[in-house]
């Protein structure tokens, strides 16, 4: 499908559903891509990974499927990091074996305040930040469907467009998908967070509360919306003004969709981990720094906490 | 064990654990008690109410075991309505078959703002508002365990202390637990509220956190602290300022005893509705009155009226 010589060599470490869905794109576009598993490393490694798609059968085998604590044949180009950001995952010394002096780190991941502690391992690599806008599940081991969107928006960490980007998202678009890139990346994840930050954690305390319920809610649109506030006047402290009318925007976007479950709903509901501090804890405490009162946004985060202790998780 | 000539007639509404001890604290004192029940009418009416206490064998056969829709014999001297206080429980409906035109109506039941609706539709009815102190559960139908406490704070509502007060108050301490008569009740309800308020309701959005776990995770005591804050706003608005030590009481008082869960936090885990609204829904609508922002408790009363749209409640 790439017309380009030598494609750059991938290593995708978290190949879940959104990890498995670009490292096929970049399959696709000519590239050797290969991944680092854990607990599906045996079906991977025996059958691959399947993929059903709008783009087509995606299905592909890595060329190499490593195991943690496995040593890597080569150190690749770009290591595409698609792990979800929990606390006691240490993801610097995750991606530590397969860094390479030239590997440049990708990170495709939500959440915001997510790329300091890999800036700080790594400083000589360059990190480039994306965010996925993508609907993808994993429905078994191996395999994943992908069900609509898949753009990237992708910078450099922590601002500009550099070679890097330039080259991986040129690999992209041959393989199918759509990037926009973003001279500020991070402003980038504080647009996503301005309607994450809210929804996906108050969804999980309403007990998997959906949009339609959540809005509907005698009080539950005046909450959003002060929720949002909160989030812009923290991203406003950090660099990166909003315009008042994406609350507008974030509401009657939301309100025209079918009412839907976010992810971390699911994630909740389904009992595995959620990204609490990504999404969350990382604003509240920007907003701490910066001295910005932020009661909505706490209260969620403590009773999320609180939840957290009572189940023994961090 | 009262020397009272012609002791008052009681009807007790709402025979549950507090309704029934306390109606077995007034046949203590010599009076007719009655009973008004649903699910264990046939129970009640059989084998009477078993109540083990420190206080002893407390168990009895009322008078009269009425079911909602019978007729009574005679009016009541004192009904004393121990439902609890819930959204599409009509509490006037529920007493009418039963007052007479020299009835006192007695409310031991939690909350704020919960003896409006009563005085509205029997205005030339006296009515009495406590707040019971205890601890006493429900074990199976008709049998009641009393594990502590018992105390009872009485006053005239809205305000003041009269004969009423003063005839009931001596029947219960004829029967054997203390009565503090106040002549501002409804600011003791505000007392007890600034513990209820916080507590109750953010335990049930955190799962059922008990006290030590609300106090112990991280930021778990500033926001009961930010909570306690806005009741206090709320309740000088309406009159009952409360000195700034009770914060630390409360959460002192708190650390020192054993941890616990309250008892919203186990209706709420035993699938029992919970006091929303009496014990939040109406402070937050008082403050919203009064123009007083309470966005820590705005976002644990909007939480909850997610969850009980969820589960298809009011």
């Amino acid at each position: 499908m790439s017309t380009m010589k030598n494609p750059p060599s991938i290593l995708i470490v978290g190949a879940g559903a959104i990890g498995s869905f670009y490292g096929a794109i970049l399959k696709r576009a000519g590239c050797s891509v290969s991944t680092v598993l854990r607990s599906e490393y045996e079906v991977v490694k025996t059958q691959g990974i399947r993929i059903t798609s709008p783009l087509g059968d995606l299905s592909y085998q890595p060329d190499q499927v490593y195991r943690d604590g496995d040593t890597p044949v080569a150190a690749p180009d770009y290591l595409i990091l698609c792990v979800k950001v929990l606390p006691g995952v240490d993801r610097a010394e995750l991606v530590r074996p397969w860094m390479g002096p030239n590997t440049r780190l990708v990170l495709i991941e939500n959440g915001l305040g997510i790329e300091r502690e890999l800036a700080e391992a790594y400083p000589d690599n360059p990190i480039l930040s994306c965010l996925a806008f993508i609907a993808a599940s994993r429905t078994e081991p191996g395999v994943i469907e992908h069900k609509a969107y898949g753009k990237l928006v992708m910078g450099a960490y922590p601002k500009g467009i550099d070679g890097h980007c330039r080259e991986l998202s040129e690999l992209f678009i041959a393989g199918g998908i759509k990037v926009d890139l973003s001279e500020a990346v991070v402003g980038e994840r504080w647009r996503k967070c301005l309607w994450n930050t809210p929804f996906n954690p108050l969804s999980v305390i309403a007990n998997g509360a959906d949009t339609r319920t959540i809005l509907d809610t005698e009080g539950g649109e005046a909450l959003i919306r002060a929720m949002i506030r909160e989030v812009m006047a923290v991203a406003e402290a950090e660099g990166y003004p909003m315009d008042e009318g994406l609350i507008e925007q974030n509401i009657d976007g939301t309100r025209k969709m079918p009412p839907y479950k976010n992810s971390m709903a699911l994630d909740y509901l389904n009992d595995r981990p959620i990204e609490r501090d990504a999404v969350l804890g990382n604003v509240v405490a920007l907003a701490e720094h910066h001295g910005i009162a932020v009661p909505h946004l706490n209260t969620v985060l403590v009773t999320l906490r609180m939840r957290a202790a009572l189940e023994g998780r961090a």
